[in-house]
């Protein structure tokens, strides 16, 4: 596995394994991997032949500074737990390399207004931004998110078309530890009180789903039974729990067409997000979350 | 020379050419084309192999839908001079098969600010998206812009830099009439007087470049210069005379450093724009217009 810090270095690569016939599939990181990431690999690997991540914690995404500071670096570890994924080249710019007094930005506005995007203000156009110079530096055919970020990679599909960006766009399943908490590197903030608490939020989606099974479909009714059980766990905060349109994310009263449900919750200071997709093609409504 | 009209076409074109071992020039226009469009050919030729124009009228950098509405098209005298310039492809695009519900754009807001960036709300972010679609669907080696469109020019080296864009800009001098009249597509709504009015424009360059081959170096003397021969003209309005930093287009009270000194005039209700680049390397200040 080749780590390389300079884009021009990347470029070599990625072009000499583009003349032996190669198709580049791309895992953007923040680092401090856990399986959600590698099972991100493992899905690119399906598509493509040589494997790219980067790994690079892009300051303008962060809209809170101490978070920014806070977010766990274990460089060491992530390149042991890449090279087993079976990762070909692992990025690895410092900030110097991938912002040099910027000014443009990339934003896909009508898509933020709502969930993350209404509690993080400049955090997307900050996300959109750093991808479109990862997708121009990598050149990847393939680049697979993960579903955790719901918000994040369903707007990433849009930007990628609305841009042309030549290349396709692969949302993953959320991985989850054995007890339901989907996988983040942020779970590793939490005490093992609030940790115990933050199993809330994957119960109620699946309470949600249950709901849905049987054959409610108003929001109101799914949202609130899904707040009743986060309620009991004592959250610190809860940004928001939402229905949405899969397409536009704005929000749906009824759930009758692709769907998102999604929470954001505090336990202490650390920021949970998790999500359900709704798929109502053919009158049944599966849940993937 | 191909003529095509869908994405996927262009790209076939666009691979098999690079396979073949050819480099790309890109040129985009938004049609009736002219000398300067020519020029701008002739300065991609000295850098690439194989030559790409864009056609399109791009209607969400057009603040002013009269303004668009009232655009001029001839496409098949575009295709004969495209032909003669040597263009290998033309790429002329309806709008369904370039905008499908974009809801992304990208934007170098601090650079445009200033100049035509105020008095055209919206006008340049419509361009840097386009432009960015652009490359993504041309992928070219060179882009070439015209130094007419100064503001524009700057801002999409800035753009490609940013955003890691795999091309590299250059900004091709503006060609004139023999009178010295800035070529542009727009000059062929003026009235015969607003035509022999609007000449000011570049006279009154010309005597901003003979206040600073004198020493002046203070730009409110030099606007306030060209104003005087500007308002003898019996302009319509006036948008602007300013003079700006090359690097972040701010405006600059002192010409010592490489700048620009632009203009915007109405004569009728054709909005001019013209402009010259002063390069004050080495100490003597070189104008370029």
């Amino acid at each position: 596995m080749k780590i390389v810090h300079a884009k021009s270095e990347l470029r070599a690569h990625v072009t000499a394994a583009r003349k032996a016939g190669l198709t580049v599939g791309f895992v953007p990181t923040m680092g401090y991997l856990h399986q959600g990431h590698l099972s991100l690999v493992e899905e690119s690997k399906k598509h493509t032949d040589y494997q790219v991540m980067s790994i690079f914690v892009n300051r303008i995404q962060f809209n809170d500074p101490n978070d920014f500071a806070a977010y766990p670096v274990d460089l060491e570890r992530d390149f042991a737990l890449a090279r087993e994924a079976g990762v070909d080249l692992v990025f690895v710019p410092d900030e110097g390399e991938m912002y040099t007094d910027s000014l443009t930005f990339v934003d896909v506005g009508a898509l933020t207004k709502n969930l993350c995007g209404a509690h993080r203000p400049g955090h997307f156009r900050g996300v959109f931004t750093v991808v479109s110079k990862l997708f121009n530096i990598v050149s990847p055919d393939v680049s697979v998110f993960g579903q955790k970020d719901i918000q994040q990679a369903v707007s990433i599909e849009k930007m990628a078309a609305d841009l042309d960006f030549p290349v396709r766009i692969i949302i993953s399943p959320t991985l989850r530890e054995s007890d339901g908490l989907a996988m983040s590197s942020r779970n590793k903030r939490l005490s093992a009180d609030e940790r115990e608490r933050a199993l809330a939020i994957s119960r109620s989606l699946k309470a949600a789903e249950k709901l849905i099974a049987s054959g409610e479909r108003t929001s109101g009714i799914i949202t609130a039974a899904m707040k009743k059980i986060i309620d009991e766990s004592r959250p610190t905060k809860i940004d928001y729990i939402s229905a949405v349109r899969y397409t536009d994310l704005d929000y749906v009263e009824r759930i009758d067409t692709k769907s998102v449900i999604a929470a954001a919750v505090y336990y202490g200071d650390t920021r949970l997000i998790d999500n359900m997709i709704v798929d109502t093609a053919g009158g049944k409504a599966k849940c993937v979350y």
